[in-house]
């Protein structure tokens, strides 16, 4: 049976990945009068008087909303709010299994950004945090900055800004490798999509000076007039310092790094012959990638990742987005800066040793357990450290806590552990 | 301790009582690339290409969005949809113990009823049915209304109609207990926010022929002009054919039945001792009754009802609405129609047989398992006679697949009983 049958056979057999658990059996009227009437009455009146008792009292504060309209899925096209069903819940599942997030999939009928943005800000009282995903651009931008200055809660555009994190990270540690310096490294990014763009925006975020990003009409300059709108304007700006213009083969020739986020077959052996000394190739394009890995190496590459599993270096923001959740709403953080977003990146490269650093070995694997309970103590950390953690909580004791949940399933309720 | 802070304690203890579980645990990349990338793109693609294939390749056709606005909870006022979730959380673990359903917590931020209805059109693509809950009247009217033409799910508003299928259940059976004719029984009930305008209306499509709501401002008639609004406007025509006026004790003067869907004290002894022979009463105001039980009997009630689980006879709608909710999802109904809502009432009496009915028992138990497996069925029953189902299942297997789901927490994935 082919992959894509066995996933079809499998979703079918269990309708969906996903299920509701009350956290205790009712087994007699007891328990069902206090969970139900009339002992609810009690935690709704507190929650009436004091709102942020909800993160307390009820399951919000480990909640999040997984939102999409669908229109950025596998090129489909907008494929419609249904279709995005079987990501989101597969989303979910990440989250629960690597952070002990109960994570929700909200799927919108919506095409228009300011519709999607007044349901997601209606939503915004069930949730600890939104989590954005699959949303083309430019609407994707349009609704996270809305959004994320909107909603009194964090907003975190996976997509986009997990994606970004998982590069950082990587690139971090293949400059490592390849003896360069990350700040001047010359970096093409491919593709001017959510990835793509948002890849950009953390690089110079932290620092990088040259980057420059390429789409169907090559590179994006300040006065390029074709195939424009906002983001790629904004983007146009803070990018491309020296102006290149030309195609994606003109934009490589001589740089360090290669970021594909776009599409299978965008890069050639040519155009990699062509790139400075020891060449960093990011093809991360799914399910194809935008060179495969032997014709990357072939062509003088050092370094290669994907996003897939099958090769060596898979760059995939399930290492990023559920750490990054577990630490934001265990400080319950007001938003997720960069600050927060740099220093999970930078955590995910520490978590290979220089001892374990080769080219082959870039990035923790997408199994690593450690991953998640250092991310959110980082991003705890730098919450705080930058004043938008709501409360005070230990950052070890949430390495420790998250530990907990992945090894046990369990979030430690009867102990204080991380717990305020 | 009091059952107050207990349930204080129980829900701080857990962080609310409900969370999110995989159906299967990820316990390597194999199954973590079927239910994630890239395995997840074969189900969303099947979903593009015939959105319906969602009810079959993800959680949609299990799960339930309990919406509200948090506007109608115990007195409250509009205290606002975080103080809402503690509820909604309580009925999702109802939904699951009873019916093995997977309903989620939507607590909206709005007071505008249109703005309501577009949020949860938006969010119709994700859910099998949407059960609205606690929302003051009359906006409940107004959205039920709307949603229930513009969305393609089922819509059933509990706080209304799920109390008012309870009521009917109870007054079928109260009725043959003083062996009164149903239909020509003389009804007063007193309240006319949501759920008392719900039971009359449900009371008169069953037939009744009899019945005069009354509120603050007295029985509601055609020509009445003080207190009114649209749906007042809308039931006083179709209640109280000799237009009675005046306050309550007037109105409950020969009456047979009172049902209180209103305040603590409202009714009277005296009130009580003018009612026809044999009074049946129905107080339902919770926590603290019209008239307690021990008041109404010395006054000459035959029959008393309450919404407590600590007096004889609970009237609540926990007793409806997983099985309807079971019976609608499982064969994909279109709507909850008058002939299903009534099918349930029937149902839910005629499970407490000749042989044990009685003044003291006239109602089944808040923890009787036989109930949602027989009201799923015979809500299905409905739905396949009035056309409303999209799919053909037997409802027999729906029954017993609900007991399944009951008593071993295990949906029978495996087999093809009841599932198509």
């Amino acid at each position: 049976m082919n992959a894509g049958r066995e996933a079809l056979e499998y979703r079918k057999r269990y309708r969906g990945v996903i299920g509701v658990s009350p956290k205790i059996p009712i087994k007699d009227t007891k328990i069902l009068s206090l969970v139900y009437t009339p002992g609810v009455a009690a935690p709704c009146m507190a929650i009436a008087r004091d709102p942020a008792q909800s993160y307390l009292l009820s399951c919000r504060g480990n909640t999040v909303g997984i939102l999409t309209d669908g229109s950025g899925l596998f090129r489909l096209g907008h494929a419609g709010p249904e279709a995005a069903l079987p990501v989101m819940e597969g989303k979910s599942v990440i989250f629960k299994t690597f952070a002990g997030i109960d994570a929700l999939p909200i799927c919108l009928r919506t095409k228009d950004p300011y519709e999607f943005i007044d349901t997601a800000l209606a939503l915004s009282s069930t949730f600890g945090a939104f989590c954005l995903e699959d949303i083309a651009s430019p609407q994707s931008f349009t609704i996270t900055d809305h959004l994320g200055r909107g909603a009194n809660i964090p907003v975190f555009n996976n997509h986009g800004i997990g994606v970004a994190i998982t590069v950082l990270a990587a690139l971090i540690n293949s400059m490592k490798v390849v003896g360069k310096d990350l700040l001047n490294a010359r970096v093409v990014i491919n593709g001017a999509g959510m990835a793509g763009l948002a890849s950009a925006d953390l690089l110079i975020k932290a620092g990088i000076k040259q980057v420059v990003v390429c789409d169907r009409d090559g590179a994006l300059y300040k006065y390029r007039l074709k195939g424009m709108n906002w983001i790629k304007e904004e983007m146009s700006q803070q990018t491309n310092p020296e102006k290149i213009t030309g195609d994606l083969a003109n934009a490589v020739k001589g740089c360090d790094v290669f970021i594909g986020l776009s599409v299978a077959g965008a890069l050639s052996k040519a155009m990699i012959s062509t790139m400075a000394e020891a060449p960093v190739i990011f093809a991360l394009a799914n399910p194809t990638p935008e060179i495969l890995p032997d014709a990357a190496k072939e062509a003088g590459a050092l370094i290669v990742a994907t996003g897939r599993s099958d090769f060596p270096n898979q760059v995939n923001n399930s290492l990023v987005f559920p750490g990054v959740f577990r630490g934001a709403l265990d400080v319950r953080a007001r938003t997720i800066n960069e600050e927060m977003k740099i220093a999970a990146a930078r955590t995910i490269a520490e978590l290979v040793s220089d001892k374990e650093l080769r080219p082959e070995y870039i990035i923790p694997r997408g199994m690593d357990f450690k991953v998640p309970p250092a991310v959110a103590a980082a991003v705890a950390r730098a919450a705080r450290k930058t004043g938008v953690a709501k409360i005070e909580v230990d950052p070890e004791s949430i390495a420790q806590r998250t530990r907990t949940l992945i090894y046990e399933g369990e979030p430690g309720y009867r102990t204080k552990e991380g717990v305020t």
